[in-house]
């Protein structure tokens, strides 16, 4: 089956009915964006998952029960300071954002999403915070998704947004989203925020179920340091103004295509966060095939791509198997070491549980890359992952030695 | 009761008829030390722990082989090559060790413990090796511990080593120990060797238990960089020779007094080792009360422990407490956010889920120090684990990206 998708050149305004803002309201030190809205004209099918910190953030607890009810017409959020550990004034402080937000925009309780990120244990200063709302709401516009991005960076050296159109029922359809994060980098979700939105029509309940599956094979798929942080959140947005058929099931004529659409924008979301790793000078593709299972696949992978020392080897341009075995070795996963094989863009440098002798020219060569893909072959049986990393740098300590509190 | 237990200044030669030697035989780079011998000039009981990771070294795979036996006579060691994923000629080069020495010796098969750690992937240089064993043999005498400590080195920047004696039923005993050890340290055994001798008497089968047990209070509470190695372990030799009634239970009138010293033996290694980190500059200790219960203590400490974010912290010397709650977040540990407090070196700087405003004066003087504790208590219960760690500095990148292949 060949479906029609095309990757488009678009903010998350590009689906219609949707539109955003973002404001320098004065929170970040750098007096940058900080304060955004994004919003859609129609009430919108949502889903949404979030950190599994214990430690979660007021706005996380808050989005938590927005995230109960089938429809929402907005996310509130700022950068600069994350509202966690702040207690009961923490609590009240992402109700106001919410409550802010559904008073200027004139709309029902509890539609509204709310996202912190950027420091832990402050307060939000909120005399900034709700005058950059009052700016955010009134700025509102299709040409505001730009500013919304910006509005979400702390670490990111770069804006991180994909769009793609897809055909479904006759109707074009898009799908648009945009992200941050760049350390604190882990599954079941980082100091990572992705915001989707599609003018596509999906049944709420079946949208919910589908956002879970979708971060699994995504966001819950990259890492930077192996911190999960106190606020990540994954927020979509259906609106249904393309008017197609309401996708309901897997086995909606559809469904296929919005699936493919809907998990390529997560995955170029995903990448592009593990590409600008904090200090990042390679970007690792981590696959492994051969495992007894997918889940023995991704315990490999993750082992494979948390592993400072496999991390450190790559930053230091060192073909270092040693180091990607032996992560192997204590990832829990079962296999014969005698069966192994691992590659760098598809150079072997490991065969049946040795090194192999590969041309030395063609492996500094890879070695020199910025984007190296390392294939392990654990010769089990069909079970399969990838992980998306980034190298240790002296610029991963630096930023986050500096980055004081 | 009190315990006479004395630390005394002692190689693993100290307790009565331990010998050992460390030999230059040419397979470091840097010339030093790196083929030894310990040996007891009666056989011994033994017992060891080793590596869990599925890539073990045949050095490892050989000596699990010894470990069956009740009793050993000797550890034949090497440095600057770890013989890891060397296949069937690596497993006939530490055979080959192992022979020769008993060879030399003049005693049993299987009672040499064999052990090799340093670059993984390449085969051992046995001309070099086999002539460094000879050489060591000629030189084993009871002033060979340092020149023994010396030749298990790998990036270690000082020696380790701890030794107490004990009275045991009117005798005096002494236990001694030497480790190496300072990246790829993680539970379950690190790039580590922690050899142990003493003259007390230990039934065999009740010291392999003790090993297993003083193991999991030491060395597997020492976290560097989270990679567990191919070739770790720890083996203990009691020959007897204090002439003390055989200790064979945790009844026994000398039990305790015993298992206090070769607990203290044991930590200060493994505190040694976290200290040695590399690229170190802070020696961190992660106390935790207060969990459900003890394996829970364990993961909030380990999660700390592990984390990029809170090395790179005290590296920074910030008191980023952010970070120690996240990590305890994210450890998979239940517990209330509002009745956590965290302290460094018993300074409060969180409490009831919140920072608190400690003195700025006296928390720049904590982390001006070289030692920190950082004690967390979660509030819920009883449970405690105390886990020994270092920062992440430039030096560990840099070490760890120049160490090449």
């Amino acid at each position: 089956m060949i479906l029609y998708m095309k990757q488009i050149d678009g903010w998350i305004t590009a689906p219609q009915g949707f539109v955003a803002a973002g404001i320098k309201a004065g929170i970040k030190k750098s007096g940058n964006h900080d304060v955004g809205i994004i919003a859609s004209t129609v009430p919108a099918a949502a889903g949404a998952v979030f950190t599994q910190n214990v430690m979660a953030s007021p706005a996380v607890l808050f989005s938590r029960g927005v995230a109960q009810k089938d429809y929402a017409r907005a996310i509130v959020f700022n950068a600069g300071c994350a509202n966690a550990c702040t207690g009961e004034q923490g609590m009240a402080d992402a109700r106001r954002m919410a409550a802010l937000t559904e008073e200027l925009m004139d709309i029902e309780k509890n539609e509204v999403y709310v996202c912190s990120t950027g420091v832990i244990g402050h307060l939000l200063p909120m005399d900034k915070v709700e005058k950059g709302i009052r700016d955010a709401h009134a700025a509102l516009s299709v040409s505001g998704g730009e500013a919304a991005t910006l509005a979400i960076q702390t670490t990111d050296t770069f804006v991180k947004k994909s769009a793609y159109e897809v055909m479904l029922g006759g109707k074009k359809a898009i799908i648009a989203g945009i992200a941050k994060g760049a350390g604190m980098i882990h599954p079941n979700m980082a100091t990572m925020f992705s915001f989707i939105t599609t003018d596509a029509a999906v049944q709420p309940a079946f949208l919910k179920r589908l956002v879970k599956n979708v971060a699994d094979k995504s966001f819950n798929m990259v890492v930077v340091d192996g911190d999960t942080s106190t606020n990540d959140s994954m927020i979509v947005l259906a609106n249904g103004l393309a008017g197609n058929p309401v996708i309901d099931s897997e086995q909606h004529p559809d469904y296929a295509a919005f699936y493919e659409a809907f998990l390529a924008v997560s995955q170029d979301l995903a990448k592009l966060i593990a590409r600008d790793g904090e200090g990042a000078t390679k970007f690792l593709t981590v696959e492994i095939t051969g495992a007894v299972d997918d889940g023995a696949a991704k315990s490999v992978a993750m082992a494979i791509a948390k592993s400072p020392l496999v991390k450190t080897a790559f930053f230091g341009k060192d073909p270092n198997w040693g180091r990607i075995v032996c992560a192997a070795g204590y990832s829990g996963a079962c296999f014969s070491p005698d069966k192994v094989s691992v590659a760098l863009n598809g150079l072997l440098i490991f065969k049946d549980g040795m090194g192999t002798a590969p041309d030395a020219k063609r492996l500094q060569a890879v070695m020199e890359e910025h984007d190296i893909t390392i294939s392990v072959d654990l010769g089990a049986a069909g079970g399969a992952a990838t992980v998306w990393t980034s190298d240790f740098s002296y610029d991963y300590v630096k930023i986050n030695a500096d980055y004081h509190t």
